[in-house]
């Protein structure tokens, strides 16, 4: 059966991988995960001990997690078409940096905000918090500002894995309400470039719930349930 | 020429691609970085521009950054002698993933600390983060005791890229005295181990300056300025 890529919704960073496996073209089937109550059961954590999203159910029953390590797989399965790139190429060591730019500091300058997020509100903690994370992903913000200067991708002249993860974790800075529209031109730039691909449309609609035309090889939803017996032991 | 990796002293995270690089065993420079002096520098900035470590420069001139990217870069080179492995088999993933989490959630959890030691004492906010800081740290802890209860190693049965990585970050818990010793029995059953190793020895003395032998294929140091005409344009 073909791989099924695990998201959870709200706000999952699961979104790229979404978004990859749409460019991948190959067929790949979803498993919506609802990180406020799915997430929590003894089922969910038999896929993912840390109750994190994403998770990729491989071929063979085992279970990929971590964005940046689905990402690569994808990019692997994508080398034919010319998406992902081979070992000891320049273009490998290029996105991969990038994919650990953004874990490293895009995807870490949020750490506080989502901290204060899940915290008793009443204490002054959260306040602290958001005012680190505000100057966080400001200087991510502003590192990504240069890196774009000029290059109309994240890996310079051409689409990558890398810009499906950006986008997905781009839309935190308006959750959050700690980047206005217009602060960081060349970010913008990037953002509605990406925001107007059809597997970024299609992975909305997915988490929305609306309806939504593949332009890649999604095979249709499949309950957490109905996955267990795929697991590898 | 071989490549020479720029490391940072103290505490880079960097430590973990000398030890990988000892560990290749094929040759290679390092480049010492004093990371409140020489990182500072116009000069490093053309290195570096985010002015972090470590940075690895390539045969053609080109830089790498980020630890999860040279690392792989490395992985790559040792692929023949069996310590790297190859896109699209599990063992490649299963590195990744663990790579991953460390950038993701084990380095992560340390940036509250790192953001209050380099802040004004006198507010109240470095307090509030070292608190956050040792939550974090504790909990990335605790995922990682599960995830070494039937592991000699990060990756199972054998030593991998991801351990060189860690035994580089792991000693952030003792430098910011937020993790006792015998707290996370596993953790440190992995650290023993690793500090025992060889190249963790001679990293040790490489960032101490105290007299070193490579079991690998070091070089020598070679200086920033030097460096410089080898930049790729």
């Amino acid at each position: 059966m073909e791989p099924v890529l695990l998201y959870g919704i709200p706000q999952g960073c699961s979104f790229g991988s979404i978004v990859a496996l749409e460019w991948l073209g190959q067929p790949y089937r979803l498993c919506r995960i609802d990180m406020l109550r799915d997430m929590q059961s003894h089922l969910y954590a038999r896929f993912h001990p840390d109750r994190k999203t994403p998770a990729l159910l491989l071929e063979d029953g085992t279970v990929l997690t971590e964005s940046a390590a689905t990402l690569q797989n994808i990019a692997a399965r994508g080398i034919p078409k010319g998406f992902g790139f081979a070992q000891g190429t320049r273009e490998f060591d290029r996105l991969n940096q990038r994919i650990a730019f953004l874990t490293t500091t895009y995807f870490a300058a949020f750490g506080p905000l989502w901290h204060a997020y899940k915290m008793d509100q009443n204490s002054p903690v959260p306040g602290v918090l958001r005012e680190v994370g505000r100057e966080t992903v400001a200087k991510a913000n502003e590192q990504l500002e240069s890196m774009l200067a000029n290059s109309e991708w994240l890996m310079g002249s051409r689409k990558s894995l890398a810009d499906a993860y950006f986008i997905g974790l781009a839309r935190w800075g308006k959750y959050h309400r700690v980047v206005e529209p217009g602060q960081y031109p060349n970010v913008d730039r990037l953002i509605h470039r990406l925001e107007a691909d059809p597997a970024v449309v299609f992975a909305h609609a997915i988490e929305d719930e609306r309806s939504a035309a593949s332009s890649g090889g999604f095979r249709g939803h499949i309950a957490l349930e109905e996955l267990s017996h795929r697991l590898a032991a």
